[in-house]
């Protein structure tokens, strides 16, 4: 019996929420299930991950969960950050510094205002190399604008696309709580460029899932002057899910750079190691929910037809 | 005591849904609860109000809750229309014909997709002056495009605007479903050209509130691939909350034109009875639902502060 596959080397996540507690144990096992081995983790905790003790504390707690994933810890922007903390940081692994607009996001009050009081931050984090030249990275892009933008800088400036953010548009997310997520999804014209600019196969351009749990009674209901929760979860289909948005726009064969070299390279993180393979289906349902003790999430595309799907090792 | 008072002149709201059954029982009471005494009533029920019979037995059934409101009754436009059926319409005190567009609002799935087979039926409501010259209203506008594409016609095309669309943009809605109704509401760029129509005093722009209950199941939950019910409820504060958004942005001069003179005049329905008058008030906050029997709603500002309250007579 034929099949029709493909293979990509490491998937890279370089976006991804993995939470705390019990929703962490349910999520984290799950990036490895969406194809993923290497997961570049957010801060956004309660509290926030603001210093270098803590985020080595939160890496050795996912490491428990799932020791086969390589976990790229960054620490939260902050007034308490200092150049020191920096150098310290960046001793013990730590691979980037994550700036939050202040509330706009979960878990996001603590966000910074205004950029100039971290001028010293900026520049101590140039001096070690924790990124040479201080490469930025514009996270989820949603707009045309913004894909332009990105493309019109240099080489130290890249931009994360989420898989879900390929697929929706504004229409998907009025009144539907469980696709709206932060920054929302725009108009077509928009999702066109994010879809452009992947079947360019431009390099600063790759996947950061920002895979989002929330608990389902976060997502589900609103009341009145109160939001659901931001959020949108890809992280257990994530790989096929990307396949199945790519062949849709015929984008296919970027596939590898999207979701594993452009990334890779950029934080200096490149393998040849950790080969996923993905077989074409047609009868392939995502489910519905997971579940592991009190916690339990749903995903995107809950109950849909996918695509692809990981042929087991 | 002194008290800051205003005064207007027959309050008419030229969009309004009255819905059926236990639903329509409260909220029909609810139109002079808000200040008015004219309501335009929609014709998308389940199923929605086809013929000159169907108006009738829905105007009565309306009456027979608060015999002290006008009901201006109206037809859904669909393939079973007949030249005919118009000029029976028309004899039968009924004033209008509304389109929907397929499928983009609440019991919209009979709705046209195309214009042209209906010009026969455009005709004869021209002949009958159901219009005199055929009178067309753009329903509640929520784009700075849309508004300035009215002012650009001429005197038989007016348009509609909501209370809530003078309040809400995109970020109020995006999350809370309390707040998301079809147009959903735009950015703020958009909300001011309502605004400025509105302080211009433009005659052909006038109140129609599109007040749109649910049962709060409805609007508070949706489930994966499912959304929410799309509807604002303003009916019961609906004069006090207009007098507050217009006060807000310098336009409580243009209270009575908005609510009462332009839509009235538009429409031939001009009267120098039936006064309301509001106080301003600095401690008056929305009530958190209304009940009656089995149903509930909840209504737009729940719990907020609003600035006027009608004088009790």
């Amino acid at each position: 019996m034929s099949s029709t596959t493909i293979s990509v080397t490491a998937p890279a996540d370089f976006h991804v929420h993995l939470r705390q507690g019990s929703l962490s144990e349910l999520v984290t096992k799950h990036v490895r299930q969406g194809g993923f081995s290497l997961a570049y983790v957010m801060p956004n905790l309660t509290p926030p991950i603001r210093n270098t003790e803590e985020a080595l504390l939160y890496k050795t707690q996912l490491q428990a969960i799932d020791p086969s994933v390589e976990y790229l810890m960054t620490l939260y922007l902050s007034p308490e950050l200092t150049p020191d903390e920096i150098r310290k940081a960046k001793a013990a692994g730590v691979v980037g510094v994550k700036s939050y607009p202040r509330g706009v996001t979960t878990n996001s009050d603590g966000g910074i205002e205004s950029y100039e009081v971290y001028y010293p931050i900026f520049e101590a984090m140039e001096q070690v190399d924790m990124f040479p030249r201080l490469r930025i990275v514009l996270e989820h892009a949603t707009t045309r604008a913004a894909v332009e933008c990105v493309k019109s800088l240099g080489p130290t400036v890249a931009c994360t696309i989420t898989a879900h953010h390929l697929d929706l548009v504004v229409d998907d997310w009025a009144g539907q709580s469980w696709n709206f997520c932060k920054p929302v999804a725009k108009f077509p014209d928009d999702r066109l460029a994010l879809r452009e600019v992947i079947k360019e196969g431009h390099p600063r351009f790759f996947l950061g899932s920002d895979s989002a749990p929330h608990p389902p009674e976060k997502k589900s209901v609103s009341s009145p002057g109160h939001a659901c929760a931001a959020g949108v979860y890809t992280s257990p289909i994530l790989l096929p899910l990307v396949a199945t948005l790519l062949e849709s726009f015929g984008a296919l064969d970027k596939l590898e750079g999207f979701v594993s070299g452009f990334g890779r390279a950029f934080y200096g993180r490149e393998t040849t190691e950790g080969k996923v393979t993905l077989r074409k289906v047609s009868d392939k349902v995502v489910n519905e929910s997971w579940s592991l003790g009190d916690a339990s999430v749903v995903p995107f595309w809950a109950g849909k037809n996918i695509g692809w799907e990981i042929v087991k090792e």
